[in-house]
């Protein structure tokens, strides 16, 4: 389902229930540019990293969101699917807001887009326009202001002291008449924003006496008691359209983080910090301070990029190629059949495949997710999983008998089916219905999002918050905590005593002859030391200095996972 | 006439047909933002809005432009136009180019953009790209590198090793077997990029061999002498179109520069600002150097806008309201009569109006510029102009007997027409053919825009080279030259001894309690101190200071006027 700009308010209870019911969703993005150029660097350390993405949200959009919700439906026995497509854009003209947003564009980012059929007019045409917390803050302040009319007055231009001066003449006049006239108030023409509120604001030194806004001119009058609540609440109507209308999307991203919800990317560190950036606050200065609000926001992540590379079950089975679309094609297949997921009858848009539709990229990537829990549980449990499987089939196959009675036509004792019309009914209304009739039940496994049963924990555990994450000493990126260091080949750690400085100075002298590299700090006595292309055995990387020591990283992991026991 | 990505090399020859014909054209942009917000500032000072101008052309790019050329139609007493459209996107899929474009755009701007029914996929699918001149060498640099085979060579991956092992293997046992064998090449299947990168540089080493790139595979072959020479001929033709291409909207911009022809704009000084920064160079550092480069490449430039503030008979006609609509919509009023202008028949686009479309604004721009012209003169000159006028007439009134006597029906001694039709046929081919009979000439009087009369000196030197500037201490921005300061109440000479500092803090020291203020340097010992809203007559401002001393403007202005006498 698509949603534009003029369609956003209405629809959004729409969204609002997908969310509210779903049992878990998944999200995509498409941007206005990406982070730096590709350079020739081939590792960064993971400060840098969030540095550059951090950059990188301060000047590209998410131009297209991509939001598809997941729901057990338990008479079908499979998930529906609703997937929601939206273009956005930081439009000022709606809700009254001044924003003045600027923004980049990588034109790479558009050429790629044109060959996904990206459609550029309803982007800038019917984007939803949004404001952060703080933005909304700021002009609920600026709106309240306004509407209490308690704006600061503005200094007269020498130009128009001749329009005020007639002006404050011409209501003075209209008090004086109106003591003996039945005038209820007087009008004074306009031309532009600065005379209206040079009126408002004289008007202001009038006791009792309001000025109403109209199309070229404004109106004086005295409003009695009872117009004067009318007025101040149908501002206030406004004013609660027009901040709706400016929060616009953030709006579904609160509603996201509110429902505490799995939220599945793929490849979603990026799609995540953007997110973020452009419609809750922009990125806090470090990473651990964005690990921390990103974990509050959305307590439950899972990307399918990660889950392929790290689960060995999966990354056997789907090799190198992890992009999404192969994901996608491969899990069609019969060993992934569980679960069944079909798309809600009212989200007809991805029927056929639309590929790189914000959108539809979300569907595929809940859809591979699905998929590749329920292969996990299958593989990692199969008296279990193959115990549900007999159960379901169990179930369904007494569902069926069920139907099948009631399916038979009841018969006389002679053995003539009766057609009593009132009797057909009774039947239409209770088990036989069309409703029922459509739905086939395949007998689908539902997959136990929640671990209800304890069975997904050897699953979840190790994929919850962890992110796919390449050029860079460690495996993933983890919203959770610290990252922990693999056993690479390019990889040792360099141990001193608790204060030395070991920065990347002390480690060019000690470490440059064996090429490039990065540092992690492990803890406050030692560092991982990760080089680009290692050519030399790292275990014959000795120093001849006493300050510092090089441990194999083997040793060191040895001993990192004895202590987690 | 719009000119799209795929149109442009073809459509090219009739642009520059349409430049080299005309007698001036004009010129319109549309960017994809503005520079900086607007904020209270009132003035600046002439080098803080050149530093503000070249930081817009930097962050923000033309995406569409606007050519329209005017050319006089000697047989029909006319000014025929041709306006072009042009939308610009710096797209990287255009001839082979690998530049990574990264710009910026301002919400509002789109915003606006969409009052106008701008198209934005036309833009971002369909736009022409461009090259800056150094673009263009390091182009042509990377493509000739390329072209005769002078890669340097790129280390082989560890993990690539067997890869080109396997491929050095095959080439040499092809090389074997052809000795005996009639195969005359072997392919390499390259699964990417840096695999056919691989490929070309094995095959460099084995001599007289030739990597030739394929879908999905490299052929390696021996080329006889004019297997290879033909090669070589296909490679240049091919490297030449890609070089076009890439080239691509700049040679519009080359052309209009090499005419050295009038160019006309409305408030043209940012547009001209962009159009050089985009497309020729980065702006210069300083605006000595700005003013040097623009006028070298277009000598000769004219703005509507600054005309019409300030000539006093078309400012008087015009009043405040110089927006280039109403100038177009004033005049084609019957004082504005002379010249005639018609649209050239093949450019229907804009028989309709279409105001904000970069093409149709050029044309209005050109529109009103040669009427402004021709209604100067006239109540200028308006003795010459009414001898040309009558000239004319009476030339016309010549050339319509001519053809009324050649409508006449031959007649035969006895008064019957003469129906041969040998004598029909005769007349349709010499001054009755129908294209003679569509041209109706309105007897419009040329504007001499080469000045060849000198009749058109008063009001040329006036107004060419400068442009509209509004919020500094100048009336007008003037390309050729230093501007000339007018005079202003708001306004003061400050003199000191040569080598006197005369700082913002010393002005500030001195006159701050006058309100705010900028300096505008005049010579070595003045500067004029303007202010932005001085209420203060300047007579009063006396300092009793011995070191500067203060000249009312007026005073100033008699002594600069007697010295240009």
């Amino acid at each position: 389902m698509e949603i534009s700009r003029e369609q956003f308010l209405q629809k959004l209870p729409e969204v609002e229930k997908a969310i509210k019911e779903c049992d878990f969703m998944a999200i995509d993005t498409e941007l206005s540019g990406l982070h730096r150029p590709p350079t020739s660097v081939r590792l960064y350390n993971m400060v840098d990293r969030y540095q550059e993405y951090k950059e990188a949200t301060e000047r590209f959009l998410i131009i297209q969101f991509g939001l598809c919700t997941f729901t057990w439906d338990e008479p079908s026995g499979r998930y529906t699917a609703k997937p929601f497509n939206f273009y956005i854009f930081p439009t000022s003209t709606t809700g009254q807001i001044q924003a003045n947003r600027v923004f980049m564009t990588q034109a790479q980012a558009f050429d790629f887009l044109t060959k996904q059929g990206f459609d550029f007019n309803k982007w800038v045409y019917q984007g939803i326009p949004y404001l952060t917390i703080e933005e909304e803050n700021e002009f609920v302040a600026a709106a309240s202001k306004k509407m209490n009319d308690d704006m600061p007055d503005i200094p007269i231009d020498d130009k128009e002291v001749q329009f005020v001066n007639n002006a404050r003449q011409k209501i003075t006049d209209w008090i004086n008449a109106e003591k003996t006239d039945e005038v209820d108030g007087v009008n004074i023409t306009a031309k532009n924003a600065y005379q209206r509120r040079l009126i408002y604001q004289e008007t202001r030194k009038f006791d009792g006496l309001t000025a109403i806004g109209m199309k070229g001119f404004i109106r004086v009058v005295k409003l009695s008691e009872k117009q004067a609540l009318d007025r101040a609440t149908e501002k206030k109507k406004r004013f609660e359209k027009d901040r709706d209308a400016a929060i616009g999307f953030r709006k579904v991203i609160d509603l996201i983080s509110q429902s505490g919800k799995t939220i599945v990317g793929h490849n979603m560190l990026l799609d995540m910090c953007h997110l973020i950036g452009q419609f809750i606050q922009p990125l806090p200065e470090t990473l651990a301070e964005f690990k921390a609000l990103a974990h509050r926001l959305f307590p439950k992540m899972a990307d399918t990029k990660y889950m392929c590379t790290a689960e060995p079950e999966l990354s056997t089975f789907f090799g190198a190629d992890t992009a999404l679309e192969s994901l996608a094609f491969e899990t069609r297949k019969e060993q992934f059949k569980n679960p069944q997921i079909d798309m809600h009858s009212g989200f007809s848009r991805y029927l056929t495949e639309m590929a790189h539709e914000a959108g539809y990229d979300a569907y595929m990537t809940g859809f591979v997710y699905l998929k590749l829990v329920s292969y996990l549980y299958k593989t990692r449990s199969p008296d279990k999983y193959a115990a549900i499987e007999a159960q379901i089939l169990a179930e369904q196959e007494v569902r069926e008998r069920e139907k099948e009675k009631q399916r038979q036509p009841k018969v006389d004792a002679d053995g003539w089916e009766i057609s009593d019309s009132e009797d057909d009914q009774a039947a239409n209304e209770s088990n036989w219905d069309l409703d029922e009739e459509e739905v086939y039940n395949y007998g689908s496994i539902r997959v136990d999002l929640e671990n209800r049963h304890g069975s997904m924990d050897n699953i979840f555990s190790s994929i919850i918050n962890k992110t796919a994450l390449v050029r860079t000493a460690f495996d993933c990126f983890d919203f959770a905590g610290p990252e922990v260091i693999s056993n690479q080949s390019n990889t040792i750690l360099v141990k001193y005593s608790d204060g030395t400085a070991f920065d990347k100075a002390t480690a060019e002298f000690l470490f440059s002859k064996h090429g490039k590299f990065i540092i992690e700090p492990n803890d406050t006595s030692s560092s991982f030391v990760v080089f680009e292309n290692l050519r030399d055995n790292p275990l014959d990387i000795i120093l001849d200095n006493k300050e510092f020591t090089v441990v194999p990283i083997a040793h060191y992991l040895e001993k990192f996972n004895k202590s987690l026991l």
